[in-house]
């Protein structure tokens, strides 16, 4: 039998999750499918979870669920101290900014949580293992559902181009041919739409 | 070997997935801890399943966590039709509307899933096993942190009492009388500083 949780590890467990809340207010460059706001990076996050729950048990029911969800609950929550890096922008900065971010943020819970969550992080990141690549592919295959059904979105708005995006989703047809003919119907779609730019 | 997945399935579960995406404009009460607006039920949903993810290690470790985590995830989808209902309002119409919601939206991905999903959202509303137990307690106990590191939040602008809060999170204390305690101080304190009505 387990002991009783310490009421300081509770405490310590629940200034994490109020740390948390600065998600909420971390702006990505897609905007939610229908309203006219950016999303944010929880809400985000909430999608993924849900998109890994539906697809797993037809792409792939051998993968771990749990730590598929785990992964994609906490990716982004490095973004709390170093913000929302534009993936067709300038990336930099951006491993050392969440380095330190993910030094702090992760050191908040008890050692194990953040030892735990943190690999966790770090197994995202490295896109190795399945598990970590179909999180990856679930992170490329929504803002580009979202970007289509927006009538191309911030495709328009920051003149991406058809072959920056085909570069970036490679990752979704490795996971799933089958998701991978279904991305390159929409970009098909979107080309013809003229919602993605010319080099 | 399972054989691939149908791309008409697959186009089921991305529609769903979008459908979805109206989550994120449910507004709920508690407002964001340090931004001037409130939650949405989307990003709500995912700082529950955080909050799982950290808290049930400690807390409980023979929980099903992946259980828990699905109905975090699900739990307030019926909102997109149904809307969010003020806890502390009249719940007279809830129910029906959420069936409905239901049936319509666990209806949108495949037989196989939406019936996962509607089990998952039942057993949540049902309150019976532990997992349900424990992803009620975090539904309860999140708005509570928020409306007290907010200074008072929904707690003040809807004159809630003390007397409601505590009836309504008393399941709290049985999933874990140490967060049980917490949650006694907060409300203690939120008493001492005037955020809850006297009745």
């Amino acid at each position: 039998m387990k002991p009783p949780p310490s009421p300081a590890g509770l405490e310590t467990a629940l200034r994490f999750i109020l740390e948390c809340e600065k998600l909420k207010g971390i702006e990505r460059r897609t905007k939610v499918v229908g309203l006219p706001r950016r999303e944010n990076s929880a809400e985000h996050s909430w999608s993924l979870a849900l998109m890994a729950m539906t697809l797993v048990p037809a792409v792939d029911p051998a993968l771990d669920l749990l730590r598929v969800l785990k992964m994609l609950i906490l990716h982004d929550i490095v973004e709390i101290d170093a913000g929302d890096t534009f993936c067709y922008g300038d990336q930099s900065a951006k491993a050392g900014l969440e380095e330190a971010a993910a030094t702090r943020i992760f050191g908040l819970p008890d050692a194990e949580r953040g030892r735990e969550f943190r690999e966790l992080w770090e197994e995202f990141e490295a896109k190795q293992t399945q598990e970590a690549k179909f999180a990856n592919a679930m992170d490329r295959l929504l803002p580009l559902l979202q970007n289509h059904a927006n009538g191309g979105g911030s495709w328009i708005e920051y003149g991406v181009t058809l072959d920056q995006v085909e570069s970036r989703n490679g990752i979704v047809g490795e996971v799933s041919p089958e998701l991978g003919k279904i991305l390159s119907r929409l970009l098909a779609e979107a080309e013809a739409q003229g919602w993605l730019a010319r080099d």
